[in-house]
């Protein structure tokens, strides 16, 4: 008989990230998050049953796209996106007792998260900012080496669970600032017909006038709307993949003669999952 | 009676950078290179007149968009793209005299130079990648500090430029790596009718279905070939602006027609700047 266990979902970095809080938000505490450096490790940990499921930032409502995770989803034919968080996102300063704004000297953390707090770091442009890998990765990093003119930019977890201290709360650009997750897995979601859904689709299209409008016609001739598109590259100098996330029912007619439309008019196409639509925070 | 310079030009890092190496490619040698730390700065140079153009790496052929060259475009409504220079890329490991892989632990460079050499990382998980503001940069840096544990990645003008030695050459994942440039200036570039040109446009869409296919019709419709498409946060949650870059003739009708069905479609419209087009590097 199997023994059941909490379910193990890779995140992107460490204990006290804004990746751990959307774990929580989705799994209600009963998950238990393995940190990982990088969205690759993320995919791998999914891919190679070290965990039941794996979380992606796929984008910011400030800073935009994560390239990491796409290119983490986009690297894995096995995995599917299989749900949607939405959380919202607020960034504080932290450093170690006795540190104030005055004593740092830079501030540490991933860098869609500096990417977040411009105006933070124009109106105090003695901070220097400087990219980790991780938001509570930083603050890990600066609470070890006690060091005063160090700080990091991370969630008030972060602070809580390296014991440092808020020296300035809540410096994101704008307050509604929010980041939308995704989970992987390695079986696709089921959901009810009729679901708010959205999918994640990536196709090349013929370099050529009119491929890519083609594509999007198959999905406006459905009345199905985009909600994202985006190119990266292949590799190949200047020939691209677009991905394209549009919101549908789940399992109707009019998603499954778009997708004939849109394989019909590309090179190649896999779709790269179907989940629950998750509202905006507001 | 004005006295004539050569002609300064902003650009993102420090002597010895691609960018660097660009603006010799573009002006033959006889402008003034502008160091700056960001490419919001080199947009306010060029801005407020202290240099005569910049130079904005728009995306890498491995690594893809660089999101912080199109935000600078975004910004600045004054300026425009006037010429494009692409240029081969390739990567060198450096340090210090007496330095080699072996004694590295960290290497040192700009995000999007540590994306194009992902297999050389995966080959050498000893070498953490850091995050830096730029090559040349990180470069100067190692250099400075003397440290065989410290290394940057940065091209082999760098390495002559502060004096470092190449410990490992042409570590990018493709030889036929390269970066894509363009030019910027407070005056649109003039061009012959007929130039092969590429125009960089951004435009919002409305949020329903069929509104972006409507923008990509209009170049359809005139047989103009996309040859970019990528969405940008606008700062309000899930909403986007598009940059859209199209080939075509310069001055030609199609391009007219397909601008008043393009700012028909849409809430908003700026043409970022028409160029003639430079050929892939081979």
């Amino acid at each position: 008989v199997a023994v059941a266990h909490p379910p193990r979902v890779a995140i992107q970095g460490e204990r006290g990230s804004f990746s751990e809080e959307a774990v929580s938000k989705a799994w209600g505490g009963r998950a238990e998050p393995l940190p990982r450096r990088t969205c690759e490790e993320v995919a791998s940990a999914v891919q190679s049953g070290h965990a039941d499921a794996g979380l992606l930032a796929l984008e910011n409502s400030l800073a935009g796209t994560v390239t990491a995770s796409y290119e983490a989803l986009l690297a894995c034919p096995d995995l599917s996106a299989v749900r949607e968080i939405v959380t919202p996102i607020h960034h504080c300063v932290l450093g170690v007792r006795g540190a104030s704004l005055e004593t740092l000297h830079s501030v540490e953390s991933h860098p869609v998260a500096l990417d977040q707090c411009r105006k933070f770091f124009d109106r105090h442009p003695f901070l220097r900012p400087r990219a980790e890998y991780d938001t509570a990765g930083a603050a890990r990093e600066v609470a070890a080496a006690g060091d005063p003119s160090r700080g990091a930019l991370a969630g008030r977890a972060a602070a809580a669970c390296y014991g440092l201290d808020i020296l300035a709360a809540d410096v994101e650009d704008r307050p509604d600032n929010q980041t939308r997750f995704v989970a992987i897995a390695r079986t696709p979601a089921s959901l009810d017909p009729g679901t708010g859904s959205r999918s994640i689709l990536v196709v090349t299209a013929a370099n050529e006038p009119g491929a890519l409008a083609r594509v999007l016609e198959a999905f406006a001739g459905e009345g199905l709307n985009l909600s994202k598109l985006e190119s990266r590259p292949t590799g190949e100098p200047w020939s691209y993949r677009f991905i394209v996330e549009f919101e549908h029912l789940a399992n109707s007619d009019a998603v499954a003669r778009a997708l004939e439309r849109v394989r019909a008019a590309t090179l190649s196409f896999r779709l790269i999952g179907t989940f629950r639509r998750s509202p905006a925070v507001v």
